[in-house]
């Protein structure tokens, strides 16, 4: 190793990059800081340091522990593949098929979860105390993947659909400033990224799929942004959680199903939900919770429907379709111009014949909803063997279906000095107009 | 060549890559399959590998052929210039020019085309059978250029403007998966890229210009995005074309012209097409045909104003003036809160005298269109021999230009059930009211 | 150094890198040129090449001038953190910070500024006259850090707060298409990137913080974008500046406080601002002047407070609360979708007992204004030591407090035949309504 601050793992001297790529990983970490010690001289920093995963599989037995500023982690492939659909697969065809397992530069977690430390079997654990905040880590372009899914003793027939495991990603514990997690592959981790107190985080260009929880942003944190990630978590969880955050950017995300949200905010505030497209399988899309306020929600795209796969159609997220696809309690919240279709057999509706909620307002004053469009209908969708085939079959087919009554804005009693316009009919919007300003999206003279 | 799955094509032993990149590329490919022989054991993969060009010239005589996932292939510069400007300058001025070729890591695409298969002149032809689909092989900084366009028999007298050589960048002829195509150069290819049957594709931060079509989602797919490009197709092509597809974003873009349309979509569903600006010369710049239906058009900045550039003044894609800048047959569309400019002198509006149409929902029932603003004048753009110096004083000259008079939504009699708010006056609506709701935008008490 | 075209500046025989990368750099691009002088025959170009910087502490005594095309400079590390903390922590207290500077791929600009030539201190310097324009430069994921303010003599005790010292990391000074500015980062220069006639420019997915101004796009420019960038600019600045511009894309950027503005318009059209999270506090946080006309600024989400942070509470930018936070002088724009909150208590609103302004309207005619949410309310905001701690007890804190009577949208009586819906009451709400059409946001019956 030279003088450049530049380390291969499939190069250092120390530990099998392939048998335990932590026990690496540390290793140069701590050559890191052996050459860090005497800077600081002549505005004179610590710069950090990179280290290379080329393309390979790497199995991590020892948590990489990472407590400097300035490291950035890259490989040279994302590598995702769907893992699902292989667990799927009748064993006795495994041998017919191309590959196996996800690829490109990748991490397969080997650790153990641990009942009474969730961030024992995080394949990164991030944390520093002191000042300043750690800062600028970044993680590009390699795969972390679980390998397996475990059974969690509810019943589930293959334990590889359960989303269990107790493995994390990349665990951020502490406060930290400008980490950047971007062209990454996440698969079969209970938890993609948890990272708590974050500032002016950058998470984009991402593929985070097949994980129990895509991105938990927990603690609190401001300034930050998810953006143009790809990412679909299991029925149990978030593909994206955030708490105590504000100016939180989410933007152009495609997020698939099947998690038991898209995007769950709990006490979000300030922040701008845009131009996304969310779909989903159950009720509670998107979640605004515990006065989270003064948030816009703009021009996104929700889809839900049916569950077409059925290996998952035993599961859902235990919602009835009166919760509201877009539900809030809080405060002076804006939804403009979002597009929601709810395309779904008469027959799944909980409960039996109920009139399924879009938008649903639960608590909260002078919320600002206008010029949303509902789109609601049966489906007629196709169930079948394939995820894929059947999500397209039943994706394209917006044939001539039979209507559904929907109501597109529900406002509860306890929410009041709402405004609602032109987001649904007289009988589509359910509110009190003494306590709350209506108008009718206009209808056929 | 080491284990580490890296390879720099200017260093394998097996071909000349500056004659033809091809042969080393498909000979690293074998060479990768035969370290993957002995692999899924012990969870282990078949990670794939990284091929590397560095900046120089890569002429490609023969057709990359992939079939294996996880492999990325990288340079180093996108290489974009201006081939269509050089190639309109009188050539006793090229030796003044600095340079006379796009460059960063190029590829030279020599393949001859083919009138019976297509994909023959495919740079890089990527197909598979069986299962798994091939997955997460990316495409990263590097320059695919077709080098000339070719006579098409059509009258234009520069061979170098007909936007047809049969040349194709990357061409992807089966189902795939978790793809990534980022931060590339595509130039004078006939076909920039043209992809069946994606499913959680990116295209990501490319620049895709000067060709006669940049980006083309064929058979069907899903969940998959085209954000923050850069491109602008030929006069016969489209700058992004996608059928049967959902749960496609389309967002961040910036579209020149002068594509025949700058996005169009064939049976597209649950699609979102916000936050892009759009420029082009002719109408039927977005195009939602054939029952695309349930699409979120959003927030989108859409400019028609007349060619400014004498070389290119003969072409036009055919349409005239009544076509609408978005033309609409379809079910349940959302077209919300988009600006619509239409510049250009009463010349050049075809027919004679007609009121060109900026949104035309030609057939379909139940779409709402609310709250888009239309501004419309003459223009006194000027011609120039400069497409840049053209294009900036034509666009920068916003000053009091005489309006124009436009039908800001026209609604035919096929169509029936759809909701117009705040998109027009009166007089500039025209629609069957009663056959579909209609609010006007308020006028001055 | 082989004939790949790959620089190390590490391993460059000129010059000392970690003393003067100004001088390696220089007689690298002297190098790539003599390789380049025989090309330009059988259709070979002048490909560029690519300079690597590892994570390192690069001085730059000597200004790099960059004239060719093709190049792409990269580190391996944006390298921000907080400059603007440290220096306002006391100097006893540095040794037990953990580090005191940026860090990663870090060129520390040592130039000496000119008053007579701004871009005498420019890090990178770029132009180029003739023909074709200089194309597809790329700068990556490096840090440039003016390393220290100065004393600019306004009484600003702190001199490393003033913003001030000449220094600007990025200048390019002639026309040029298709440059791309990534993963960069930039801290304490008074100019992070100044870029004169750009066409075809990608700034995208930058760190650019504690800058005096972030990005000026000057001269003229068009088909440019400005995407999901963290940014904020300090208090005399600019975050993002643009003049002559058409077809300007800004959007997904999250721009911190506190800039003088988030965005300022100077004869911009044709541009579309939407999507951004914009944080300021102070009026004037987005300006449209001097004729800007025909923009689209939707779904962005506005924020404007008190500062919380004790050093900086004695700066503003001189505007009072009457300018408005959305500032417009120029015709047929459109605001569509955008919330804005006003938190503020009443002692710090100038002039005393004024209504704040959102949306002003100074002059033009034919705006289309609709959909804007505003909400307005006290805020009871902590001064701190802490910058970090103290903005997020503010912006956390959105509890019962007083409401604030603003003005939502003030149209001059110099503009005219604008257009106001559903963007607030008739008390909120301030125009001409014979010159102006209005439709107040509906109140409860």
């Amino acid at each position: 190793m030279d003088n450049t601050n530049y380390y291969d793992v499939t190069k250092w001297s120390i530990g099998d990059p392939y048998q335990d790529i932590g026990v690496v990983i540390n290793s140069i970490i701590d050559d890191i800081k052996k050459h860090q010690m005497d800077s600081d001289v002549n505005n004179g920093g610590k710069p950090g340091a990179v280290i290379y995963l080329p393309p390979a599989d790497y199995h991590l037995k020892t948590q990489v522990v990472i407590d400097i500023s300035f490291l950035k982690i890259m490989g040279a492939g994302h590598g995702f593949t769907s893992s699902s659909i292989r667990y799927n697969v009748p064993e006795d065809q495994w041998p017919d098929l191309h590959e196996l397992w996800p690829g490109g530069s990748r991490i397969l977690v080997d650790l153990k979860a641990d009942d009474h430390d969730e961030s024992a079997a995080a394949a990164f654990y991030v944390k520093r105390e002191g000042d300043p905040r750690i800062s600028s880590v970044e993680f590009a372009n390699f795969c972390i993947d679980g390998v397996h899914f475990v059974d969690d003793g509810t019943g589930e027939p293959n334990p590889e659909n359960t989303y269990v495991n107790g493995k994390t990603g990349i665990y951020v514990g502490s406060a930290q400033d400008s980490f950047r997690i971007t062209e990454m592959g996440f698969v079969y981790l209970e938890h993609g990224l948890t990272i708590y107190n974050a500032d002016a985080l950058t998470i984009h260009n991402n593929f985070i799929a097949e994980c129990g929880n895509c991105i938990e942003l927990r603690g609190w944190g401001q300034a930050s942004k998810v953006t143009d990630n790809l990412m679909g978590a299991g029925f149990k969880g978030y593909s994206i959680y955030a708490e105590n955050f504000a100016q939180l950017l989410v933007t152009a995300n495609n997020i698939f199903p099947r998690g038991a949200s898209s995007v769950h905010f709990n006490k979000v505030t300030r922040s701008l939900l845009s131009n996304n497209i969310l779909h989903a399988f159950y009720p509670g899309m998107v979640i605004l919770e515990n006065g989270s306020s003064e948030n816009l929600i703009a021009t996104n795209h929700f889809l839900r429907d049916h569950e077409p796969w059925t290996p998952m159609q035993m599961h859902d997220n235990g919602l009835d379709d009166l919760f509201g696809l877009l539900t809030i309690s809080g405060n002076n919240n804006s939804v403009i111009g979002n597009h929601f279709s709810e395309i779904i057999d008469q027959e799944y509706i909980k409960p039996v014949d109920a009139r399924p909620v879009i938008i649903h307002l639960v608590a909260g004053r002078e919320n600002y909803i206008a010029n949303n469009n509902v789109v609601a209908s049966e489906a007629h969708a196709q169930s079948g063997d394939s995820a894929f085939a059947a999500q397209v079959d039943s994706l394209l087919t917006v044939e001539e279906a039979a209507p559904l009554q929907v109501i597109t804005v529900l406002i509860e009693d306890q929410a009041q000095k709402n405004t609602v316009l032109d987001s649904g009919s007289e009988q589509q919007v359910h509110l009190d107009k003494t306590m709350n300003a209506f108008r009718a999206t206009p209808t056929i003279n």
